[in-house]
């Protein structure tokens, strides 16, 4: 069995077996069956507990070996010091998958631990298993109703397009809280852990076949083989964009990632340039790798960096030509029958250079921004408003007009308690993907920018 | 009447008067009448327009010198062409402040504009009185029950101890909103606009007496006596800590600023050297000025850079330890007594080196925090708790700790669909301000940090 099929029984699995199922709350083994079930998983679930006769329901085997059936996906939550029989077991069993929540192996830099994940990887490597893991948080599929973790925030999930990949089962947890959070559903979760026989360029190779992801997030902080993942990201990118944001970047925080997933995560530096020759997008934080995701979720690439800045009021322009040279953008010189025609419809006392301040009482808003599109001398888009009525026709040009371009457009919008939660959703709906900052929906546009680049060198 | 004074007459008004109050929905004379009465201004108004006998209930005059009683502030809400007169009127009633939303003045660039802007300035200078604008969104003062704007989502803001200035209208609406749903309460808000005779030194001054005012947010694109605020800044800063974003920052952008509020903005780095000589917190974009006023409104300064980190999860340290470095913030180095106690709370498995990892199972977080609080060579503690059963108690911990400390503390909490609603809620009714992200926690932890710094520098 080759890699994808292996990785599809473990996000598509018919069976799951949770080796360490309990009755109580506070253990892992209970809060990652409570939410197979609440997530509505369709398939058979066995709980694996020789102790109990039953849980939730489902009638318990004392071992995976009791189980009658086949099992494509087994969840070991018992402690570290047990999970060899567990592994030999699951490798007997001809179990394909397995996803191993707790510590206590390289992650702990001890002699014991080491030993315990070489061992756990030698077996699982004989037996064709792979193993997420251990110290992992597990994976989700929210298209298959599968919660295999631990975290009941993502019994909800609704299934989207952007796939994540953290060595952290934290920032997964983070990164996915933030990305439900703006409106972007997942396609696709994967927390890495110690990675003791699934890396990073496996889970991408994955993801790049996988038809409902769109956009694949990485969370990393060291990697033992950086080229493996950098040598297939350059065929990959060529088909969906990658976003990475690296975490353990100095001294200070190495010596923590060392004890966290057992690895020296390495200088910055090098890793960035070694990301970005890949075809990468970096993302300096995690904010950044939000935004960036959600855009590239959204919106197609863009032509080039050449970006026209369309305001209800001057500062927001501002902020966002601010933004844009900070990121190497560059704001669009419009042509001589551009900036004529804006002139004639705009208002006489709002300057129609770039960034255009279109001003409050323009009713020529949708011409305005159409002809922003049209020029040729323009490859990206970024609108603001402020929430209030005398924005709303901007909300409604950019959402009439963008649908008939290949360009790509995103929007700032702040929604105070929730108030814009209409228009938000009408933009988004049209696939305008956005923010509540004027200098975040120019992030997002500059990731666009930067996949358009990568298009281009690499294809 | 002194400076203070007349600006205590524009934010606590006992009377207003609205010239050019409209029956319109879609004028700014009938949504500045509606915010009034919708915040519930106690005090008296004044619809002024020839043309109506009453409106929203209230009687109507037909010009300022009609109204029978005194009027403290006047919202002038007609073009620009007919201001003169009523700037005139208003001199003439002895009206102490006005509000000039319209634009058609400096911003347009036009010799015309300029002419009516210097006009308006002297007849007001002449007569005492200070105008707030033109080309300005309004002032707020939520203790008040005062929306003198005409954005309607600011009728419902709660009374805090966060005033912002700023210069773009539209900024000020994207700082208040992205403030409010960050649960950060505003004092006084002030959009400055084109500052005809009100700039932002006298501004400072009066938010310095301000006692609902402890932080003072700023967003400025530039000064024509940048000297004027710098020296204020000097001395406000002992009392109480100012935080500002600067707009229009390179040529492109400068085009733009030129035309927004009338004046050239200047060269980036200059204006950041400035402003940090006289003691003013620069963020680098509104996020980061969000994220420096949330942990000022809510923590106190730090005595040193020295920071503790605790998470439950190894990646939120990790991250938290790189925002660290870039930000300039030491990880403190534990006492051996420290690590020696560190060592025995914790599971054996985690690491106890700063950022100390807890893991989920450890009992004794409360007594690990304190250990920290307690350490000298600690200034500084944030922490990060992914919304999980298992992280409650790292926030119980916090709670109780914290408070028995001076030491600041800033905290990463994520809430996926609001679903750590009470938790945060608890977190921050203890003044302990919550971030979605790990990095933006320690944003926030380095404006206390610096506003320390400030603070041993400049008293």
């Amino acid at each position: 069995m080759g890699l994808l099929d292996q990785l599809d029984h473990i996000f598509y699995p018919r069976t799951i077996a949770v080796v360490g199922a309990s009755a109580n709350p506070e253990k892992l083994g209970f809060m990652c069956m409570a939410n197979l079930l609440e997530a509505g998983f369709k398939g058979r679930i066995y709980p694996v507990n020789p102790d109990l006769a039953e849980l939730f329901g489902l009638r318990a085997y004392p071992s995976l070996r009791a189980i009658p059936g086949e099992v494509d996906l087994a969840i070991v939550t018992i402690p570290a010091e047990l999970t060899v029989s567990a592994i030999e077991e699951c490798v007997a069993k001809g179990v394909k998958g397995a996803i191993m929540f707790g510590g206590g192996f390289r992650e702990v830099g001890t002699e014991v631990g080491l030993h315990l994940q070489d061992r756990i990887r030698d077996i699982a490597n004989k037996g064709a298993l792979k193993i997420i893991g251990p110290n992992s948080l597990g994976v989700i599929n929210p298209g298959a109703n599968l919660n295999a973790t631990f975290q009941m925030t993502f019994n909800s999930l609704k299934a989207g397009n952007v796939a994540v990949a953290a060595q952290s089962g934290g920032i997964c947890a983070y990164i996915v809280h933030a990305l439900t959070n703006h409106n972007v559903d997942i396609s696709k979760v994967i927390s890495m852990g110690n990675r003791c026989n699934l890396d990073f360029d496996e889970v991408v190779t994955y993801l790049a076949e996988d038809e409902e992801t769109r956009v694949i997030a990485l969370y990393v902080e060291g990697l033992e083989q950086p080229k493996q993942l950098m040598n297939v990201a350059r065929q990959v990118v060529k088909r969906k964009p990658i976003v990475v944001c690296k975490g353990g970047r100095g001294e200070d925080s190495n010596r923590a990632t060392l004890s966290h997933t057992g690895v020296l995560a390495g200088k910055y530096e090098v890793y960035k340039a070694a990301f970005t020759q890949a075809g990468i997008i970096v993302a300096n934080n995690l904010t950044e790798l939000v935004d960036v995701a959600k855009a590239l979720a959204y919106q197609p690439p863009a032509a080039g960096n050449r970006v026209a800045i369309f305001s209800i009021q001057a500062g927001s322009g501002i902020v966002m030509a601010d933004r844009c040279r900070e990121l190497s953008l560059r704001l669009a010189d419009f042509s001589p029958a551009t900036k004529k025609k804006l002139r004639q419809l705009a208002s006489p006392l709002y300057p129609i250079d770039n960034p255009v301040d279109i001003g409050p009482g323009t009713t020529a808003q949708r011409e305005m921004v159409e002809i922003a599109f049209q020029d040729d001398g323009v490859d990206a888009v970024t609108a603001a408003a402020v929430y209030h009525p005398i924005t709303m026709e901007l909300i409604r040009a950019v959402i009439d007009v963008s649908k008939n371009y290949k360009k790509p457009i995103t929007m700032c919008l702040d929604s105070p308690g929730g108030a814009a939660y209409a228009e938000l959703n009408a933009l988004e709906e049209s696939h305008i993907p956005t923010y509540p900052l004027p200098e975040r929906a120019v992030t997002g546009l500059a990731g666009l920018v930067r996949y358009g680049d990568i298009l281009r060198s690499f294809c």
